[in-house]
């Protein structure tokens, strides 16, 4: 597999064309962002960090039926996946109540939802990836309804699955986001990464959070907590402490 | 009717007990606000002008079957309503896009939308008002999942009436908020008011707008524009101009 010209440059990933036509070459990159790229900084290892889980956790999900664009992982910061045309919508799914849904409704973050709930952002920067209702999908023409259908569905299966993988690492899965993406036979695949990027995810015990807010909120070493997440998921860890 | 204590002072209206149990008595003031009470200013004639035209509206919706909390005009500024107790959700239906659904989603101001939408926002100045997905409703048990149903079938019905009714006085009736409050036998009707402050109101040939964006964007006399309103609908007219 040959690695061609760039694509695509995103915050969090390089996105190349390969010698296959319908497959595409990711590059992770070191670069942590948030609030709409606000703040920045480069955090060595954060690349490999997300390669890595974000390939367990694709796996995880196609051994449990949930078809995703992950073909295989290249290398540390690298893997393959299949060619597709993203939905602009974030689809994120909330197990219990933090970050922006706490502060939009004014729930004390930590409190557990009952049945969990999926929302839909619209994906685009200048408009600050606003939160969005189905009719408005209609509206913008992102989606059409029945897709809309097929990303609650799939979104809620990946919870069940990974809700129950996290859970058996002693984490707790409070809230992520999806993308979706066509396939040219028009399929509608799980796309993007699944990482401590795009989960909120805390220690089943402590409550001790492993994700993107430990950056988001300066309250400790990126790469040490998404190393307790690679770690109790099964990977290498390359921590030398 | 005796007019008794101020049960309650909202942004445009003081609410009075009166000395029947389940009627209240609504006075309209002359204070107009935008952007959550950032804006304000005192504006003579306003309180007559949405008093007035709530009246003639709350008729019309009245005379096609659609429960609402009016009882009757009592003067020039107030009018009595049925005691409810308010459901905290404003629901806004649109037919056009405009203000805040133009900015969220990036849709120029004026595009029509084909089947009017229908949108929830959390009644909390605090937080500011938020859009909420049927979701967060039952997450903060706002309303029953059935209640949001009556108050989507509901709106729709309301807008069919207002936008035939506005339309036949040469108005187009871009979108607007209701509110509803649950009697005390556990029935939901609509409540609040209907006029100006709460609708988006352009002339059918020129745009030319009548409603409280004349005053959120300073583009005119509110009650210039009120009056309009007022005498389209074919009620009684002071102004001397």
């Amino acid at each position: 597999m040959e690695k061609l010209e760039l694509l695509y440059e995103g915050k969090a990933k390089r996105i190349y064309k390969t010698n296959e036509k319908d497959v595409l070459l990711v590059s992770y990159k070191d670069s942590a962002t948030a609030f709409n790229g606000e703040k920045k900084e480069e955090i060595t290892g954060k690349g490999r960090l997300n390669n890595e889980i974000s390939t367990l956790i694709f796996e995880k999900l196609s051994e449990n039926g949930i078809e995703n664009h992950f073909v295989k992982r290249l290398s540390s910061t690298e893997q393959l996946v299949k060619k597709v045309s993203i939905i602009p919508l974030e689809v994120v799914v909330r197990n219990v109540v933090a970050g922006s849904l706490s502060k939009r409704i004014g729930i004390n973050e930590g409190t557990e939802i009952k049945e969990a709930l999926v929302e839909f952002y619209y994906k685009d920067d200048s408009l600050g990836d606003p939160l969005i209702t189905e009719d408005h999908i209609a509206l913008l023409e992102a989606a059409t309804k029945e897709e809309v259908e097929t990303l609650k569905t799939i979104a809620r299966q990946v919870n069940e699955v990974l809700k129950g993988h996290f859970a058996a690492c002693d984490v707790r899965l409070i809230d992520f986001k999806l993308e979706f993406g066509r396939t040219e036979d028009g399929n509608v695949i799980l796309a993007d990464e699944v990482s401590p990027d795009t989960c909120r995810l805390w220690d089943i015990n402590t409550n001790e959070k492993f994700d993107k807010d430990v950056f988001r909120r300066d309250i400790g070493s990126l790469t040490d907590a998404y190393e307790v997440i690679l770690t109790r998921l099964g990977g290498q860890s390359t921590c030398t402490k």
